[in-house]
């Protein structure tokens, strides 16, 4: 298990366009494949790897936040199901994959990850269109 | 959004061999597919398909049970990762995908859900010694 972040944690830099909001212990942002409309990643400011190497109050806190902006891709892009995921087996730092999952999308019902394709990337002006969306949305 | 369960809702039905634990708001049970060893899934006693949905008390009450049964895992398989996630396209009852990481895993350091395979389900009598094994981890 990797106990902390490395020197290759880069979550905490995306690119402008691509930010939402910073949230109460996590920074929203779109993430920069767009093949699933509204695709986002919540990244934990702290450095950490695990949620349970968090302590309680963190962790209360970051699902709070999880909830906050998965309740606002649900008014957003109103999809029939939310999909949340922590995986970080290739940037171990705490991050959530929240993904608004429609009938019909390219790998329905299935994970996400499942279809192989090539990243749909908007275009910057895009890309800050569907950000601030997303930031109407919160509450 | 599905915003209840319907009558499909069986994951709360497990096989008896695949149960480890009763924890504070969830069912902790070994996934029939032990291609990934010690794969569980955290299932939520009370019928509900989205986090926001439920109270914050219940809530910090399920993130606790999830971080108490990815310690567990971690305890017990030493992978370098655990794996969250909470999907539900299929099941939209709220249930956790935890995951015990390898490097050289058959999907490492892919998602699980990328490898397509045959469901490697184990026999009774080892499904029991591995959710025992699971159930001595527990703290």
């Amino acid at each position: 298990m990797r106990g902390t972040c490395d020197e290759r944690c880069r979550l905490l830099e995306m690119p402008a366009d691509h930010a939402i909001a910073e949230l109460s212990v996590t920074r929203l942002v779109l993430y920069e494949d767009q093949t699933f409309p509204g695709y986002c990643l919540l990244v934990l400011r702290d450095h950490a790897t695990e949620l349970f190497q968090l302590t309680p109050a963190v962790r209360t806190a970051l699902v709070e936040d999880v909830c906050r902006a998965a309740e606002a891709l649900q008014r957003a892009f109103r999809p029939i199901k939310i999909n949340y995921a922590v995986l970080g087996n290739q940037s171990p730092h705490i991050h959530w994959h929240l993904v608004p999952r429609h009938p019909g999308d390219p790998a329905w019902p299935r994970p996400v990850w499942t279809h192989a394709h090539e990243k749909q990337v908007p275009s910057p002006g895009r890309a800050r269109e569907v950000a601030q969306a997303i930031r109407e949305a919160l509450r």
